[in-house]
């Protein structure tokens, strides 16, 4: 037979089942967190109408969406999903109520270049709520509170969440009279990477030497959060300004109140979400000590979701952590170990295939009792058995031999000492 | 702005939450078991290489493959979960434990025509255990048992495992010297289709009436189990026809000795699977009073999982459950409702904003008490607030107003008969 090379399509993340079951450890913690605090879910189809995902138009991801070759060329694989909530909350309008809290986590598909780190097939995992016609702003400090409880069942105690309000950020910028706005937040937006010199310097080719340094001076303002907002109250500006501030007051508040620690929240001005549709509060999110890695969750409140799809005014807010790429950076910092959950409490082993029926009959009872055991049924010498037990890692082998079987025993054998008990069956359950 | 019509595309099942919670706690009590019985869970990706999904050729299912618009023109969305899992197991082979026993539950995409219950993107539950050169008949059976607790806990008591040997039924071809078995055993595999009589026409037609007439003898041969056992091997054929009753006998016994009930399995002559690549075990399942909706998790043992990529010789046996064909089938027949469960236990409604971070405090309280507990903190009126907790169908809300809060009480009303009680707040857990 011809043999084909077994491979994945470059840019996908396919890991060994090991691997994989710290994967979903994480998915599901990441998922009955989300459930916690009422989110619904869906679940969305892979495949949506060009109409639909092109809607918007323009835009990076735009070229990057993997098309299905049908004849019709109508379809391609969704590359968010907040393309695919738009569309279904504008289709099953009135059958949602509202604010409606939705968690997706599913995957994504982009035409991403070959890079490390970079994938073509990626997990998002997705809250946002959505109101109808209006969503209260204490919407905005719930959802960080969600991933507060995530990051920390996920053993991180220390996190921090980059929050900032764009409305405050406009008004600022109209006080100073600056023309492109956009331009500047752009630019603002590159901080983090471009650095301080090189920020300046471009601000300063857009709106000349004294906004710029008035602009530096503002996203550099780093101070406790309480002074911070007293600091920005003082300088009373216009309405936008004022009511940005406002709001971010308000998040900030209902995030110490929803049980965020102070110190995990970090009023940042420098904080902009690029051009994204984003015009209230946005957010970033930090995970201490690793820094380096990037935003692990990154999100805010739009004006209305689905303009595209429907008349409808629907604001709302939404956060998302990228769990691949996060996946990815655990692997490279050595962080999956601590997720490997125990798979297998114990491995029974008959030495003969006529012994099967009670080895059977002892799994089958240790089942009951909620241990996670597993039986080994095929042929083979006890080498290949005990090796079986070996390269699966299980800690404990219960052997079957005749002796055992007559006189209702089984022997223990501890695979990390190697040494090895005869035990009652009734008393099996102890020596696990 | 342009207004797109938002709507999926045809052929895909798209749940409402409501109906997604019950679909997500069948999905995750498939889930759960396939863990409890130690299969591991694989994630491959939904886009695959053309040479990898096409490397068999033919059939079918390669019409309905979806390919991706890329320039390039060699990949594909997946059609079902064995290719990739060939592919996975021969890219992977070195780092992979055998017995391999793995689950995946994932979309996979066919471009179906559009008819009602079929369905372009679909959820397959797949569980399979992959030998390196061989792979003990023992395995045939352990696979309906997991199926088996999958459905008890399901709450269907009545389920039965048709299962039937395609050595056994070759051998008996053989016997009666049918020179066109893949002819006859697709005939068979009709039956339930177009019914006895014109199995018989079309059996005639191949190999005669004689022949035929002993073909529909065997296949109608509904015995209990034991004795059609005896029946089978007191007519004593050739060696593929012994080896194939062997293998029978061997898997009933250990179904029975797993713990499934003699009267959930039938053996049954006339299961053929078609021309499916089993080549011994083969089964269909199917749920008492509802024999009509098919086999709902049909399978069988293969000689060689991935001839097609790898050089190892690589034995299995794999069942597999559609979900999403299944849900919309519980749907027809009514069977959802009970599979809706509690999302939330209560709903907090703070009577105006000052009351926010009290009604805040108090749901804090009974979320560490383990409850699902929301809060409304929307603007509004009282009639807006407590229309919003009727729709979402929650039993108890907790009102919270200027009074409630001075006494440090709230007020519990239960929306289904409308009575409204005060309690302390200590004490509010009792009355949830």
């Amino acid at each position: 037979m011809n043999i084909v090379k077994p491979q994945t399509i470059a840019g996908v993340m396919e890991l060994l089942p090991e691997d994989q079951l710290a994967f979903d450890y994480i998915k599901n913690i990441i998922e009955e967190t989300f459930l916690s605090y009422q989110f619904l879910p869906i679940d969305t189809p892979a495949i949506e109408k060009n109409d639909i995902l092109f809607a918007k138009g323009g835009g990076e991801t735009e070229k990057q969406i993997f098309g299905i070759d049908s004849s019709k060329k109508d379809m391609s694989l969704r590359f968010d999903l907040t393309v695919p909530l738009a569309r279904y909350v504008s289709e099953h309008f009135s059958d949602l109520n509202f604010p409606f809290k939705r968690y997706q986590i599913a995957k994504v598909y982009r035409g991403e270049r070959n890079q490390k780190g970079r994938y073509k097939e990626f997990y998002q995992c997705d809250i946002d709520i959505i109101g109808n016609n209006s969503l209260s702003i204490h919407n905005d400090a719930l959802l960080p509170k969600v991933i507060y409880e995530i990051f920390q069942k996920l053993d991180f105690n220390g996190i921090k969440f980059h929050i900032n309000n764009r409305k405050l950020l406009n008004g600022f910028f109209e006080s100073l009279e600056i023309s492109d706005k956009e331009e500047v937040l752009r630019t603002i937006d590159k901080k983090a990477k471009i650095g301080e010199e090189n920020t300046k310097e471009l601000l300063v080719e857009i709106c000349g030497e004294e906004k710029a340094d008035k602009l530096m001076e503002l996203i550099n303002n780093k101070r406790e959060n309480k002074e911070l907002l007293t600091y920005l109250e003082s300088l009373n500006l216009n309405d936008n300004y004022k009511i940005g501030l406002n709001e971010l007051k308000e998040v900030y508040d209902y995030m110490i109140k929803f049980g965020i620690d102070d110190d995990s929240i970090m009023i940042d001005l420098s904080i902009t979400r690029g051009l994204d549709y984003y015009t209230s509060t946005v957010y970033e999110t930090f995970l201490d000590g690793y820094e380096s890695i990037g935003s692990v969750c990154s999100g805010g409140r739009y004006e209305n979701l689905a303009g595209n799809f429907s008349k409808q005014n629907l604001p709302g807010v939404g956060l998302s952590i990228g769990l691949t790429r996060l996946f990815y950076q655990f692997q490279q910092l050595g962080l999956v170990e601590k997720y490997k959950t125990k798979f297998t409490d114990c491995l029974v082993i008959p030495m003969d295939e006529k012994l099967n029926f009670y080895a059977i009959d002892i799994a089958n009872k240790l089942k009951e009792q909620g241990l996670k055991v597993d039986i080994y049924l095929e042929d083979g010498k006890f080498k290949k058995k005990i090796n079986y037990a070996d390269k699966i890692g299980v800690k404990k082998v219960l052997i079957i031999g005749q002796e055992e079987y007559e006189n209702k025993m089984v022997s223990v054998k501890n695979m990390e000492d190697g040494k090895q008990v005869s035990v009652k069956v009734e008393e099996i359950r102890e020596y696990l």
